[in-house]
């Protein structure tokens, strides 16, 4: 594609040179490996409602937004006046702190499972005490996961997340021999696999819609899991960093009828500010319980806090965020569910088969068919398509149309974004539909 | 202690019913374990300068800032500002940002070890993924730690935290069988527990002062253990998280004319939003390079990065922050050692005997002298004195005095501090030893 990246390269000199400053300064100048897409990702200078501006003063309509995170938009007022206002009162107090309370109440109210809620830093922290706990309430070491499944960095699920799944993910690995991977939204191949490790089952680890491809559970399947993990005396737990207050003011989970254990949220919830929350059951999140009263340091679970859980900066953006959220629930919701609705159409009618469109609300994501691979319905059937033609489509959208998508991930949509914005990408795309061979 | 719980009961009033309601929404009411205190703690309304405000009204003079993160003292203006402009352009670009740079260079310019630097979002991931790394470049599984060493909550080193140090840390926790635990500033004694398991030792992980002890590490015993490690085909890794930029600019390393392979980074240099660095030299780094050129994926040390990473709003406070540790180095880093030299010989005046009190520059910890401990040289010697004294001085000072410490945790000074604040702290600090049985 010498042309659109002809196009590209001479749009963003500016960052080709921080770039190249970035690779000496960091590995592959990214701090996220996801982050780097070639000839040279573009160098963010601004970002403000559904727009990114880089440092060459190129604006781009931005699907990205922030890992999914920016619901309402960059930099979203209300957001923003409650983040200047908390700067004016100290960001890091490390003690505890009144915006916490209210972002708690807002959770609490709307997650049924958050009968207990602890604040971490990330989401890979998160899912990592969200396994701990489970591990510890059962005694078991083995932790499943969906093929394909992302959750984050940490030792403790760091398997089958990039095809081929039965790969190891790198090198240095201690401990992926504990954990165990199934086929998405395939009851009867997870349960196979899941039979093998019955005994020493701590928990399924499973998200609403698997982010990685971008395609929803089926509620059968995730009820499936949840009576096998019921019946084995294991634990069910929901990834729903991307979904919680994705789809509506609240998780993912009560539409799909489930009863998890234990919840992961993060992004949204953070407002953009960094943040992870491990919530469940009472008994459970009792078991790290360190003051008077917990458990005994052999049984207690032992996990984070960190010197940034639930600082005020975070807390603060996050309670702002979901006060919008909740005031907004009636228009918000349904309109971006619309633009997504509208974007899955219009690709797939772009791409006229030559895609299959997925996602749920406002999430949607292309992925080029081949190789007889006809839908996708999980992690398997995503990685059999054309990756390459996917990043093409994507960079082409960067380079020559003024729209971002991270290369190769799906996007979303915000309440910033408007149906023209939705109509420009679908013209977009059957641009790039006609031109590509 | 009724008294001093009763004055503190009645200034905290309002406190006392926030707390009531964290407890029903967290679990023991805090995000961080360490900040429970009996019967409960204070909730902050503000954090200005060197002091806190709770929601009570009542100001205290703070010696925890923000766990040691805040070296500037709370909010300084300066980085206020520097936050302030980065959110009105937006706080979570997920992509390449211009405020990287910025941090970064000066972070190359000031430790020499940082050939490549990759962003995480907390101390806990930095060091997990300097493990991961270690692991990755030897191709062998043990962690060697030191005893009461803290290094997050991550499940790789999460062993030997707490004494005993031969108990389990608590319960769920798969791995921790690779980790081996040595005593700090015992060079025989570290090298006998280290032969035992040199052929698959990875890394050696060291703080240059003990944090949870407050004690430095001799220049000798962290070159005897670098040295077994170079010998032995494994790394070092300094977590510099608490030391880097604390004692100068820069690490504190290179005073002790040491070598690592890996340093992690974390606190001051983020200016109190969250943030964790690993840094280390170009060959190991790029082991976790996952583009154009890295390692083939059996190779590869597959680390984070995670949706905050290198975030632009702790890019900002921490280069920001690194701004005026640079140019106001000459000053403020001589002031806040003498601050805490000031308080080291009070203390100790106060104590007479009692207390042994140890730290280094700006930090500073009494330690109450019990079963015949003269002198507190490690973790273990740290843990066999009177925790109940500490904890009762701490909050003595906070109900009666107008001053914080996290009860157990050192103190800290920061430029915010002046020598008034180290006057009434020592003039404290006698009331309780005169009055204390």
């Amino acid at each position: 594609m010498p042309d659109a990246e002809a196009e590209y390269r001479h749009k963003t000199t500016v960052s080709a040179k921080i770039f190249a400053r970035s690779r000496r300064l960091h590995v592959n100048g990214v701090h996220h490996n996801i982050r780097f897409f070639e000839p040279y990702p573009f160098v963010t200078r601004s970002a403000g409602g559904r727009h990114l501006v880089d440092v060459d003063s190129n604006r781009y309509v931005d699907y990205w937004m922030g890992h999914w995170s920016m619901i309402l938009g960059h930099a979203p007022a209300p957001v923003r006046a409650a983040v200047r206002a908390q700067i004016a009162d100290g960001w890091m107090h490390g003690t505890v702190s009144e915006p916490t309370m209210r972002l708690s109440a807002a959770l609490q109210k709307s997650v049924r499972a958050a009968e207990k809620i602890r604040y971490v830093t990330s989401g890979t922290e998160a899912v990592m005490y969200a396994a701990r706990l489970a591990r510890s309430r059962t005694g078991r070491r083995t932790i499943a996961k969906i093929d394909g499944g992302w959750h984050g960095y940490a030792s403790d699920l760091l398997k089958s997340v990039n095809w081929p799944f039965d790969v190891a993910e790198g090198s240095g690995l201690a401990g992926a021999e504990n954990v165990v991977s199934v086929p998405y939204n395939d009851l009867e191949g997870s349960l196979d696999a899941l039979r093998g490790v019955r005994k020493d089952l701590a928990c399924i680890v499973a998200e609403p819609l698997l982010g990685g491809a971008c395609v929803p559970a089926e509620p059968d399947y995730m009820r499936g899991i949840q009576e096998f993990a019921r019946s084995s005396g294991a634990l069910l737990v929901l990834d729903e960093i991307v979904t919680g207050f994705r789809f509506r003011f609240g998780c993912a989970y009560p539409e799909m009828r489930l009863d998890p254990d234990i919840v992961a949220l993060g992004k949204i919830i953070g407002g953009g500010f960094p943040i992870g929350a491990v919530c469940g059951r009472k008994e459970i999140m009792g078991l790290s319980d360190t003051g008077p009263g917990g458990p005994a340091r052999a049984d207690r679970s032992y996990i984070g806090g960190g010197t940034f859980s639930a600082n005020p900066a975070s807390m603060s953006a996050g309670a702002a965020t979901l006060d919008e959220l909740r005031s907004g629930r009636g228009s918000i919701y349904p309109k971006i569910a619309r633009l997504g609705e509208e974007a899955r159409r219009g690709l797939a009618r772009a791409f006229d088969g030559k895609a299959a469109v997925t996602g749920k609300g406002s999430l949607f994501m292309a992925h080029f068919l081949r190789d007889g691979v006809h839908e996708v319905r999980g992690g398997a059937d995503a990685a059999r398509c054309d990756a390459d033609m996917l990043r093409r489509y994507h960079f082409e959208l960067i380079a020559r149309e003024g729209i971002f998508f991270l290369p190769s991930k799906m996007g979303a949509a915000s309440a910033a974004h408007t149906r023209g914005d939705i109509r420009s990408l679908v013209r977009a795309s059957e641009r790039f539909s006609a031109s590509a061979p």
